[in-house]
């Protein structure tokens, strides 16, 4: 098991930049069918756990003018193999001096690339060295 | 591929109990061990962002008294085929009233399964429909 795969890092790569798209446009048909339509699938986002694509996608509808506007500072994108691979990212919202970080598990099916996994957060202000958060 | 292989899942649980077990102990050598050891590793932590299992052990060694400590709330197991499997885990830490979250993505390797992603974070204390956190 290899973790360069050049085909699949270009595929994925794809993938990542089509998935910020449609998060930027707030695309909800095209976000729904990036995720993996099962029950296994988990989200975790800044301020709440989904579990199972019907969750993801209700929270969606929820979510009044979708994620709000963000700029991609660094991403880190490993193929696992050729049936997976793992894009992890580092972000900043328009108007806020936090970090946040995206990390996404997306698996190869018969219906394209989806993403099994993701966890969105906001970083603390402190690293945990000096202070852990409560 | 198969997303419940249930082999893999008994041998992800069980890497999953050890990764616990050995945070709860502090124990340096043996979260070491469970990384994989190489540049494509990273750990989103509660307060840093960290690339290369060399920075994500050096950092292991610069926080005092090691990860709070924490009780799992509830965890989810995906094997992805036979060779890679993504862990989710809600957790709260000992004096907290947050939810904690931990994403990991484990690999088969000749040497085991190792974590080849990470992503540990604090959920916002109000979900994002109400109200993006910034």
């Amino acid at each position: 098991m290899t973790l360069d795969d050049a085909q699949t890092l270009q595929e994925i790569t794809l993938c990542s930049d089509a998935y910020e798209k449609a998060l930027g446009d707030n695309d909800l048909s095209a976000l729904d069918a990036m995720f993996w339509d099962g029950p296994q699938t988990v989200r975790y986002g800044v301020g709440e756990n989904l579990y199972g694509a019907a969750e993801i996608a209700a929270f969606r509808r929820a979510r009044s003018g979708g994620s709000p506007p963000r700029t991609v500072l660094r991403r880190a994108i490993t193929p696992i193999g050729t049936e997976s691979a793992v894009v992890s990212l580092e972000f900043r919202r328009e108007g806020s001096t936090r970090t946040g970080r995206q990390m996404q598990t997306w698996i190869r099916t018969p219906q394209g690339w989806k993403i099994l996994a993701a966890h969105v957060s906001l970083m603390a202000e402190q690293p945990e060295t000096q202070r852990p958060a409560l």
